[in-house]
Formats: structure tokens, sequence, C-alpha cells
């Protein structure tokens, strides 16, 4: 096990009805504030009014940056920084899923810089304080509720960059399962692959002697496998919909990587999919993914015992199988989940044909795929989206 | 899921060396410290020297309070409130165990509060405010280095209480697993029940879908069986003592609990035995855990299914047993693993005969047994008291 420095501060408020519980948390950390959401989805639920209703009885000012995009935009960030400064503005308040957390993230460390936003995203060490940021969480997928990363795309150069900070945890995030019951299938299904990509991510690593990390990663995984397809038939089962909204906040807010690393693999790859194409982010995962683990099976055949017990203790294939018939069934397990859940198994459904792909290639391994569980040049993974077509 | 408040600040510095960022660590919260520490196996490791020294580094003047006993007293607690109240200490901070930690945070609390510290201990709710703590952690048992409680004793009334709040958890707590490496075995040996029993007190629930938690608990259950018993057998062995030392905290720092409760069983009953004949907490656990697990299955048919999820999940017994033989073969692999660590399974061989055996049921029918997984009344404990002989 490495070592490794915990720390997750924020609070959660999860299950039903702690909206009840925003105004307070809201009060105990700022006067003014800036509302960041999507679309119009918080308004057809009601949860939008509830928000301001909240803020409202606690005289809370507030000032709002709508429509931020599903893969949020730099063009967003700056219009949300101008905000927080012209008006003084001293909490930003998420509502919504990753997005617009990711959004309000990079928007609350922009108000207390002096440059232009970009540099944050680009230079993540240029980050030293953020207005504090409560979020109110819509979609089990990025797990932007519980860490201190945002993805943040400028569409005019095809770039797509995470960034970090300290200061970009969340103060309190809410989590009340309810509401991802009007989440579609699509989205919810993309939503469950994201999750289980950012498990594969560091349950994929060669640090030994990461037995904890890697139980918890299974046993989360179980949770997607089993959940996410209750959630795509059933949108309004509750049990699904809190084990989903809960993994995703566990799935990358450190417990797993914690001593283990994370060895990015699948999410570089998919950043140059949604830069070129914005598609979304974890349909281009799923579809990846499975190609990914083949190519990196044939490639590295010392991973087969990981992938071998991947098969045996997440998708619960006989141990007395031969090693690589294991690893081999639960790749194919792990596409016919992601079918099963209704997402698009090849890059030509989702538009993508061939036109962009040494490019996106060339870019995809200059972000860090060096240190990936198996390390990937240009041309891994080019033959991997290759095999994705 | 249960609604919940997910809350955990403790920062962990886990690893080898962490210790150099000790002094760092305390002068971020305090510039007058009271060192809390038990016997001399920290002089004698070499430890002692090491915190003094990076205090000394940052100027921080130390007082102390030392040899603080295996069921930490309350007149501990008292001396420890005075040194801070008579020299202005403003943090605490403990090295060593359980017992030290929780020591310290009552110490904390009690500086901070006018009347006999006895008053935080059973009244919890008085706990508004506390001394800054840091911990340096030596045994991996209580999981006191990140949470917000802590058990006292008072000898002279045979009472044992445990007590909790926010203000308790620790700042900052080093985990550095090489400072287990001298824990001897019988103390590794019963550090491993009491973290196992902490798993099975959250493990046996009954709230409906707390899957995430069950995974996550059977996770750390194989984490003490595969590593306490190599701890135990080869003492040095790093990746062993680094997954108990992190299973320890992880297995009440909340993380399993949150969504799913706490349904206390062994732990009340076995407080009893610590507070009428200071035995080790871990080993009373253990002697009680199988006794208990059979009595809660004959009593109440329906936990079958529970019991028989922990034995495939947890011991690989087979699926397609009858799930009652599944049921009772993962108790009889429970006692066998206590025993192949080296702990007694019986009261009598720690010295415990059948003299108190009524006045300490009927005590600990009174701690809360009624909330417990099986609700438990005074017969019920005296029968598993009399079966644990």
């Amino acid at each position: 096990m490495n070592n490794f420095e915990y720390y997750i501060p924020t609070k959660v408020l999860f299950g039903k009805g702690q909206i009840a519980r925003l105004g307070e948390a809201v009060s105990l950390y700022g006067t003014r504030a800036l509302l960041v959401y999507g679309g119009g989805s918080i308004k057809r639920t009601g949860l939008y009014d509830k928000v301001l209703a909240q803020l409202k009885e606690n005289n809370i000012p507030v000032f709002e940056l709508s429509g931020v995009e599903p893969n949020p935009k730099i063009e967003s960030v700056r219009e949300g920084v101008r905000l927080c400064k012209e008006n003084n503005v001293d909490i930003v308040l998420a509502v919504g899923g990753g997005s617009s957390i990711d959004c309000a993230k990079v928007v609350a460390a922009g108000a207390c810089y002096d440059g232009d936003a970009w540099d944050l995203v680009i230079h993540p060490e240029k980050i030293k304080r953020a207005l504090p940021l409560v979020t109110v969480l819509t979609l089990a997928a990025t797990g932007s509720e519980m860490n201190g990363n945002a993805v943040i795309s400028d569409m005019s150069k095809n770039d797509k960059f995470g960034t970090a900070g300290l200061a970009l945890k969340p103060k309190v995030s809410i989590l009340d399962p309810e509401y991802t019951y009007s989440v579609p299938k699509n989205q919810t299904a993309a939503g469950t692959a994201d999750i289980m990509s950012h498990i594969f991510e560091v349950y994929f690593n060669r640090v030994p002697g990461t037995f904890i990390q890697a139980r918890f990663a299974e046993g989360l995984l179980k949770t997607c496998i089993k959940y996410g397809k209750i959630a795509v038939n059933d949108p309004h089962n509750y049990e699904a919909r809190a084990n989903l909204m809960w993994a995703s906040s566990l799935a990358i807010n450190g417990i797993l990587s914690y001593g283990a690393g994370v060895a990015w693999s699948a999410h570089p790859m998919e950043h140059e999919l949604s830069a070129f194409y914005d598609i979304t982010h974890g349909v281009g995962l799923a579809i990846l993914t499975p190609n990914w683990m083949t190519y990196v099976l044939e490639h590295d055949k010392s991973t087969v015992d990981r992938f071998a017990e991947y098969g045996i203790n997440v998708w619960g294939i006989r141990e007395d199988l031969d090693k690589m018939e294991i690893a081999k069934q639960a790749i194919q397990k792990t596409r016919d989940f992601f079918t099963e859940i209704g997402i698009p198994s090849t890059l030509r459904e989702v538009g993508i044909g061939e036109e962009n792909l040494e490019i996106m290639a060339k870019k995809a391994a200059s972000m860090g795929l060096e240190n990936a569980y198996y390390p990937l040049d240009e041309k891994d993974v080019l033959a991997i989206y290759k095999a994705s077509l």
C-alpha cells in the first residue's frame, strides 16, 4: 500500500427531504449566492422552486448562471466568474449533475483569481482559494459532489481538461435519491457506466497490498451492476437510486484510490471523444472500456490475474476455469452489461467515424497515458479507437 | 437505506515516515500541547523521542499525561483536564492505541467544560466543545483515531461507558503501520477481533437496501481474516500491518454505518466483562461473538439469510448448501479463526466465573440492547454469558 493523505471534508446530507436543510447549510458559509444549473429539468421537477424558497427564507440574495452544458464550457465559467465579481457573491451553489458542479467549482476558484479562468483549468496549481461551494445533486455519475475535481472544455480548440484542488471540495452536498427519479433511461445508464469507469481506473492498478481498496472497488462494481439494471427498468426504485447515488460519490471521493493511486486509462481516451464530438461522457466510456480491457489483456499477459479476480469477485465466474478464460468472460460480461442497459457499443452508433481518430489518439496519448495501468502511446490508443468503431 | 449525515473531517496521514509531519500538523491547531500516552512502549520503540523532537522543532511546550490504562479510567481523564487547565494547554496529542486516544478525547472536552469530566461520559450531549486533538496510532483496533467516540471506565463502580461527540473527532491522525510491528501477538489478535466486532455490529442490521455497506463490511472482514493471521505470525509484514491499520479506521469511522445504523450487540455485553474484570476488550469480544451469533440464529430464524450471506461472501462457503448449514458453518469458522490467532474461547480461561454473571447481564441489558440486531434482555445476555463460560 502506498503512503497517502486522506482528507474528505465534504459533509453529505443523504436521503429523502434533505433539501429542507439547504438554507441552513448555505447560511453557514455565505450571504450572497450564485446559483449554477443546467437546463430546465430542475424547473420541471420543482427543485428550482424549493431551492429558491430555502434561500429566500434565509435572506440570501441569489444570482443565476443557467444553461450550463453537459460538457461544461469555459465560456460558462467565465460568465459565472463575472457574475460573482460584479455582485460580490460569496458562496456558489450548484444544483444539477456533474457538469453544473464542475462548472461551479471553477467559477468558485475563478472568483478568487485575477487572471482568466482557463488558467485554472490547465494549471491546477494556480488554484489557491475558492468561494465555498454547496451542491444539490440530481444525477448519479461523476462523483463531483464529493471531491475536488472538475472537467472543463474549450470547444474552440477541441480541448477538454481536468483540473483539481483541495479548495474545490464542496462544503456540503445534498444527495436525495428521489431527485434522480426523473433521469431518463439513457442518462441513468451512462451515469452507471461513468461510475464503473471511475472504479476501473483505480481497480486496475499495480500497487501491491491494496487489498481493502480492491474489495471496496468490487463491492461498488457489484452495486452498479445490480442497481444500474434496476434503475433503468424501474426509475422510481428508491433502493436502486440510493445505492447508485452513494456509489457515485464513493467511486471517486478518494476512498478507493488512497493508498492505490489512480491509473487513468479510459478517461483520457474518452475525453477526446467528448471534446471533438460532444458525446455523452459515460457512453464514450462504455464503448471504449471493454476494448481497452481486451487490448491490455492481449498485450500484457501479467494482467490476467487482476482480470480473473475481477471476473470471479464481481461477475461470479467459476474459479476453477482457466484464468485467461475467466478474464475473457469477464470482459464479455462487461460489454453485455452495458448493452443490456441500452448503451451503444460502437463509435459509429454515436456518429464518430475514422476522420479524427489519429489526431484524437495523439492528444489522448499526451494526457498522462504513460502512467496508465498498461502504458498507452499514440499507436495503442489508435488501435483501441479502431477496435471501438 | 436510511437517511444519513456523512461527516469525517479527520485528515489521515498514512504510511511510513509520516511522523515527520507531526510538528507541522500540531502547529496548525495549537501552541501548548498535552501529550497523552500509556506505558513505556512508545519510549522503548523510540517513538516518544521522535514526537518530542517534532514538538521541540516547532517550539511547542509539552505537558505529559502518561500511564493511561488499557481500559482508560476517569481518574486519568481528570488528571489530564487538570494539566490542561493549569497550563493553558490548547491542543491535545495522543500517542498510542485506542485507550490513550479515548482518554485524550475526554480530556480535550473536559478542558472546555466547567464540571466534572465524568458528566461528559454519561451525558454525551454535554460535549459542546473540545480542544483540538491530534493522534499518532500504534495499535490497530478501536478505530478511535478517526471517529468521535470514547470509552471510559470508573472501576470504583464497575462502570464502563461510551460517549461521543463531533467535537471529539481528531483533526489529524498519523497512521504508520510500522509502529505496530512491536505489538505482541496477543494484542494483534485482540485488535483484529475488535475490528471484526465493529464490523459485525453494523453488518448485522435490518435496514433494507444497504447493499454498499454490506459489501464494504464483507471486504473489511476478509481483510481482517487474511491479514490478522499474517500479522500474528509475521509481525513485520508491512502489507498485513497496513491493511489491518486502515481496516481499523474504516470499520468504525462511519463509512459502514452511514445509512445502515449501528445495532450494538457484542460491545455492550463485553463492556461489562472489562468493567468487572479489566480483561482485554478484543478478547472478551472474540469469546462472546460466536456464542452471540449462535443464540441469535437459534432464536430468530429470519436471521439465517444474513448469516448465510456472511458465510458465502466472507468465508467462501458453497452457495448450494442448505442456508442453515451455511450459517452454522460460518459461525464455526468465526470461532476457529479466533482460536487460530490465539484468542481464548471461554470466559473461564480469562478468569471469569459465574460469580458476577447476573449483575453483569442486568447492567449490559440496560445499555440499549433492546435496539440490538436481535433485541436482548437480561435473560438473553445471561444465556450468552453462560454459553461462553
